[in-house]
């Protein structure tokens, strides 16, 4: 038995301690700075730390550990600890970063002890072994003369990727990203304190060669050239966007230790230079969905020569990184209760289940939400007519607050929730002549239903920024239920597999932008979302860059995302039998 | 209990197994080509496979392992068990490269099971998880499909660092590097077979810059380009080399997957391009002494473009990898009894111990031994007296057996040993006077006794090449007493820490190209080696190359090295107070 000796990192304290003494009753009689919030007794969780032990590290509660050997504890810094998120989700999240900084003071050499300068280190941070990258041990002989022996280490989990002179510990930023098809959004974090020191955005250059997908894995796989200028577009407008982001708040990118992406499986192969040509067609075969760890310069990400870049695990070739990182902001691996998660853009991706089972699929709902292939459609842009009333009252609002230039998707639905209400649009769908109008508020709108070039058409507005008006005509409603029922079949599949019913589902969370827009009350008069679910719909904003920014502000959320990538089963609508009967079942409303 | 699942590979047969069989059996029933040549007693230690569990390997016995659980066993495969070397001490070792390939075939993807390209490889192999090189998922998809999902993957430890389409197991060679202060000696090694393919060697280019270790370190401090030039010109010299044994044996530098250097430890530093600043005064501290494993690519080496390069560990600023190395191959980690071994160069390193504990340290034995700073010296080429009898006989021997041009190491030492024995040298090392010669055969050589240039000298030849007299003068042989002296007094130290006597020495081992030359009976006639040792000597060649062809060839003899490098306790004599007088009572003969 004996006495053991713990030491405790980065603060370099050691104590000899009895056998079997508790670790949390040597954190407190040595007065070391640390907080057992439940008083010790094993409930909050919040007292972890790191144990070292064979070059390992444990991640334990030290109220629970119990000394019985020697041990190196890394107690993470407690003012640093808690951060909440601003943006969607509201989400409490350990800053325990996957990039840190440890600062050493090492011991001087002498000719009694003229061991190597990274020995000394590696003694000083308590760890027999830990890999190092070269550029460290070219940086460290100068480096650690410059801070007079101590040097701060920057790691990426247990390896050691760059060193600087002296106390830097206080400058380690990162940048969490959503790499969307249309838009990219950054948020720049101290990670320190967890807090997001600006966010910035702009529109994915990618675009250029296409709107879509998969017009844009055409263009990669079509000539040697493509798959090259599709990732070196993305990759410097990310660039500019470091840049952008570092310079408002007063930083360098070289102050940057780490990036996350996420963005759909398309966006993250194109992003990683890896060709998503078999995406494209059937079996839609992803090269890879497990999460990527990459150095920063291996891809031209221009920030800490030292950097790296963090990619969340994909699930499927059309369930991405970024329905993961929504569903680890939506918590969807801590769902006691049914939830369903649904991101809408180009497609739906819908997530059902809770911590036990969850199932995701991927409907082609087609551009309709997002206000493409609609007559007078728009994205949701300065002028659009993002919601409508159409009953006693006739009003509607714009983006912007300019005269309406066209609509955008919960625009779309709303209008055509509405027109469902009084009468104008029957179920199947049909735009009704004004003669066949029964209801007492439809009559009054008779006079704005026309043809327009002989389709008929619904008109919302005749003063328009363009000078023509804005409607809506049959096509459009037709595309919104091919939309629409997409959606709703994928859900009924999943719940058939999940072998719930609608009722049981309590809570349906709604990332992205259309779903932070959308009026719940319409999404469940068209049947885009099953009406017994009214009450229960919550928009969650823009839940995929939220799980980037848990990702790189913590590693446990990356763990969880990464466990979430294995969990969630994927279902290939195509190869359902039931998909198309449930489909057309769902196409009226 | 019920049954487990062992799957064995890379034959990818599974078999399911009864709780608490014993794995041999398995293997012997299933008829796998496997040997236990002690018929699976546990005595042999040769029937070794790594069991993966948990995305570790462990390196078991396969005739002591129960089947308790479901394994993936990997196999070495039998026909590239044994190699010997043939060069330096003999060898036995395992087949077992830190880069290995690994041929996989996997299932094809359909609709019902469309997972990533990565999961069906990894799959194939067994593990659930494993590091992989972006180039690597960059390469797949199109690699896969090529070889109609056969591709062959390349192992660095337990990361996946190239992919190649169809089996192409058959191609794996890596080369082993000698980098000395003066010549580079380079091994091609068919990896699967350990054969050696050829070997080739050069000046080492850095000789420009300054001939010995201490001159090219100030060259690489004094300028920020100096440490560039220096690295560049020793890489740049490896890559002719290597695309000579390459191009000789009719391969390719693609064909060369991994590349393994020793040398000292400032040769060590200028090819990884580490500042060596430090090594050059006191305390003599180096940046590193741990194994390194470096992407090639990053130092520049022009093999294989994901191949990989590793570096033995040092021991201390001037006990270096080229120790390490011939420690290895003189396996001074399994000497039973105390072996003495010594490699001398411009410095003299000596090692001294048992596998129970391990001494070294380094001597500035000057280049004596080299032929430098000598009158008529020369290294040991062409034109060289390499040994030299003056008694009965007066005959010699020249390298090249040309006339000669001067002398080497050996034949200085045999020259300064036999002018002791015959009494024209005495025990203080003085050249006598003609008239003060008093052994009858001495006598006979007295004519040979001039003073050239005011200095004593004995002429050895004065039919030479250059038209000019050989000799040797008195300021030679302090030299050599100089030389001889800090070895002796070297082995003093050693022995005094180690509470041994010099009888307890059951084996001398000299390494390098003048241990082997040297006669051991001159050596210890001029006390360079205790006289007592005389009949204990051997020479074991190029033991620091051969130690690089080890750890080439076998991750465990990687693994012994790193352990070596550990173990052996580095002695720094301008510490030990005790130098100075065992190094004055050594100068005498």
């Amino acid at each position: 038995m004996g006495k053991h000796l713990v030491k405790f990192i980065p603060d370099n304290i050691e104590v000899m301690v009895e056998d079997d003494v508790r670790l949390k009753d040597v954190i407190v009689q040595k007065g070391i700075k640390f907080e057992f919030p439940c008083g010790g007794v094993g409930k909050c969780k919040k007292c972890t730390v790191d144990i070292i032990k064979n070059d390992r590290r444990i991640n334990t509660l030290a109220c629970q550990v119990m000394v019985k050997e020697d041990m190196v504890v890394e107690i993470a810094r407690k003012d640093k600890n808690y951060s909440i998120l601003d943006k969607g989700e509201e989400r409490k999240v350990d800053v325990q970063p996957v990039i840190r900084k440890v600062k050493v003071k090492t011991s001087n050499p002498s000719l009694e002890d003229n061991r190597d300068d990274w020995s000394r280190v590696k003694e000083s941070l308590g760890m027999e072994e830990t890999g190092v990258k070269l550029n460290v041990l070219q940086d460290l002989p100068e480096k650690i003369r410059d801070g007079n022996f101590e040097v701060t280490l920057i790691f990426s989990g247990d390896e050691v990727i760059a060193v600087e002179s002296k106390d830097t510990t206080d400058r380690l930023l990162g940048m969490a990203f959503d790499i969307g098809t249309t838009t990219l959004v950054g948020y720049l974090i101290d990670l320190n304190t967890g807090k997001e020191l600006t966010h910035v955005s702009s529109l994915n250059p990618q675009t250029k060669y296409g709107a879509d997908v998969i017009s844009r894995i055409i263009y990669a796989s079509q000539t040697k050239e493509g798959l090259e200028k599709l990732h070196e577009e993305v990759v410097g407008e990310m660039n500019n966007l470091i840049k952008k982001a570092s310079g408002d708040t007063g930083y360098k990118p070289e102050d940057i230790y780490a990036v996350t992406v996420a963005g759909n499986t398309t966006m993250h192969h194109l992003f990683f230079k890896i060709l998503p040509r078999y995406l494209a067609s059937a079996p839609y075969v992803p090269v890879v969905k497990d999460s990527l760890t990459v150095d920063a310069s291996e891809i031209g990400i221009k920030i800490n020569p030292a950097g790296k870049v963090i990619a969340l695990p994909n699930i499927a070739g059309f369930v991405g990184a970024d329905t993961v990182a929504a569903a680890l902001a939506a918590e969807m691996d801590r769902a006691e209760e049914l939830k369903l998660l649904i991101d809408i853009g180009t497609n739906g991706e819908i997530v059902l289940g809770t911590k036990d089972r969850l199932f995701a699929c991927s409907t082609a709902a087609g551009p309709a939400f997002e206000g493409a292939h609609i007559s007078c459609g728009m994205r949701g842009a300065t002028g659009a007519i993002d919601h409508i009333t159409v009953g006693e009252d006739y009003k509607y609002t714009v983006i912007g607050n300019t005269m309406p230039a066209g609509i955008c998707g919960s625009g779309l639905l709303d209008a055509v929730a509405e027109l469902l209400k009084i009468g104008i649009v029957d179920k199947k769908g049909r735009i009704l002549r004004p003669e066949q109008i029964t209801n007492d508020i439809g009559m009054r709108y008779k006079e704005r239903i026309r043809n327009i070039n002989g389709i008929p058409s619904f008109i919302l507005e005749n003063e328009t920024s363009t000078g023509k008006p804005v409607y809506i005509n049959q096509k459009d409603i037709r595309e919104l239920q091919l939309a629409k029922g997409a959606i709703a079949a994928g859900i009924q599949v999943l719940l058939t597999l999940y072998g719930a019913k609608v009722e049981d589902i309590k809570e349906v969370l709604l990332a992205g932008a259309f779903g932070n827009y959308l009026k719940p009350e319409s999404a469940c008069k068209i049947g885009l979302i099953p009406h017994e679910l009214e009450g229960k719909i919550k928009g969650i904003g823009n839940a995929a860059g939220v799980g980037a920014k848990l990702v790189l502000l913590s590693k446990r959320e990356l763990e969880r995302a990464k466990q979430l990538s294995k969990k969630i089963k994927y279902v290939e609508l195509s190869a359902v039998k039931e998909f198309n009967s449930f489909f057309a079942n769902n196409i009226g409303f």
